[in-house]
């Protein structure tokens, strides 16, 4: 995979539009939509029982994320996610807090268990709280070297049988075999709310167009990644606020020459 | 009518700031609330079915949208739909997806069965199916003709007995017999979440000042698309996040100098 | 207290990162949680009742806030508070619409009866309503003069056995017997939606890291009336969406020197 695979990709998505279901959490459902849009995705949200699972079935991707969940938008994820399985959509999986409450941990795992993830997204504590392990929280982003991430990723990859992505200073992406660390990104994603969330959407917008969802995590690891750092580059010093648009802006206008100058990732086997 | 009637209606909505109560979907409340204050009105959301109907009677129009409906959302929008209808106070539609879900067209001819609506709002997929005719979905935006969606919405405002917006390449309202098309407005729209949604509520702000709501629809139609139009004009090439953000700046701005300067609709009968 | 005090609050904000739990409205919760993370706050949004008495005793301050209420929000907030009442974890009330509907009034007056609330804010309107008494709503925000708002503020501490704040043309905080008044602020924030609504999740902000929380509360509102100042500044004339962007930026802006030479407060006792 190189740099060419995460353009051409890119292309698909803005050419296809590919339709992606979200049933996410309160907080990001406008940013979620906007990013996608900005990328080149269709997106829809639909998170009534009643209507769940006909809308996966049309849909390129299916998003699922714990947010805010509730017992009603679990019971939804899962009819929703049954649903995306039948017909191979593929479906990914945002355990937001799992580890914060009981309840999370436990609609994360009921989840993990009724449906076939393709890829689960999550920072370091979240995805070790999945597979049942202890991770320090405080530490994570700060603390965490890359080697423990790579390890703890191939070792969730290998357990929950799909691909894992680990976002962090690094960010990791591993199918248990291989794993790929993509550089880009930027600090100032963590002071706006629901850039992981959105991320998690965007890797649903490539995975729509394209089949093995390791390479298209990975390729939108990097163009999110490139995104940001452009957006850094032109409000460096204006506040949070300016940051916020820019980036949306940038998620529609990052393009092959940005992704070939700045891209940055490497292949670990 | 002539754009003098477009100014007079604006400038009572800011002297009169109209409450405008929306139940709507969770994508679109923020941008919705901060939209129709930008135009001069005074949003509220309420959808519990605790308290639909109560607010419904204190205010001036009432919206309803299907964006992200579940049963408890219908049973509060059925609600607030009959005690608006009480008083008389103008209800508008929004029937968001119809015809993408069975829940969802269902949901939009049950709410259309129990509540008067004096305008619905949607694009040319949306009212078709409303009345249950087919609608090739895919190329709607693009091929459909001004001549057909012209007379679907003369067909749809005599069969469903309200007044019909139809909303995309050229936007037209009609009561069945005479027929409005307004040429402003731009696709950048389509790339901002809700922009039709917030339409659908700027339609209520000017039914909240104007008795025909004929007449507020087109002009509602005129000042929005001017306004997006002015936003392009002064975001051209940065982004659909900047595009966003000045788009809500000029729905606070536009003016009687710009509806007169750029503003364009011609009656049909 | 004086203006050295709210300097090191807002550093205390900016270094321990306070995690400040909201059951709010789904109008803000965005702007809420983007809000308080350019303030330096670490928000979470957790409204299901299977989760939110775990979230609300590990939050440095819990914040409830009515504004789209339904039946099963109410549950969470009340066993939300009772949580945090348990570990002394400070709550902020915002009955928002109290007085709109019985629904919200009553639901408001519950809340009040099983949960300790340590700060209440709401505009004169509000408030009046939470302690039965009648208050001209059209008339509040212009009509009312700083002393009939001192008045109300000081009686409703009383009534209520809590920190009481009123904003309006200026904004009070009162214990019942000493109360600031804080000079600070603009009209224009009343242009965006959620404004008040994240003003008393910034107050949850402060009280995460002060525990005299009439203190908290004044310096909560002179920070959020300094910022909006210099937004207003930084954006005149240029719409009410790039306002709402730069007080996002002034938010994670804001310092020091900004504080001393715009903050304003007296003391009344």
């Amino acid at each position: 995979m190189d740099k060419n695979d995460v353009c051409k990709m890119l292309q698909r998505i803005r050419d296809e539009n590919p339709l992606v279901h979200n049933i996410t959490n309160t907080v990001v459902t406008n940013f979620t939509a906007n990013g996608l849009l900005a990328v080149g995705a269709s997106p829809v949200m639909a998170n009534a029982p009643e209507e769940a699972a006909d809308m996966a079935k049309i849909a390129s991707s299916l998003v699922l994320n714990i947010g805010t969940l509730n017992g009603q938008t679990v019971e939804s994820m899962i009819l929703a996610g049954m649903s995306a399985n039948e017909l191979d959509v593929p479906v990914i999986f945002d355990p937001v807090g799992a580890g914060a409450t009981r309840f999370r941990t436990e609609s994360a795992q009921t989840i993990m268990s009724k449906v076939k993830v393709a890829v689960i997204r999550g920072n370091a504590a979240e995805i070790a709280n999945v597979i049942g392990e202890k991770w320090e929280i405080k530490g994570v982003d700060a603390g965490a070297s890359e080697g423990n991430v790579l390890t703890l990723a191939t070792e969730a990859a290998r357990k929950l049988n799909c691909i894992v992505v680990i976002t962090g200073k690094e960010d990791v992406a591993s199918d248990g075999t291989t794993s790929y660390v993509v550089a880009n990104g930027h600090p100032l994603l963590t002071k706006v709310t629901g850039t992981g969330c959105l991320l998690t959407s965007v890797i649903g917008a490539f995975a729509g167009v394209e089949k093995d969802v390791l390479k298209a995590s990975t390729a939108a690891l990097m163009f999110y990644g490139v995104a940001a750092e452009k957006a850094v580059e032109k409000t460096y010093g204006q506040g949070t606020g300016s940051f916020q648009i820019e980036f949306l802006n940038q998620l529609s206008l990052v393009g092959d020459k940005d992704l070939y100058r700045m891209g940055s990732f490497k292949i670990v086997q």
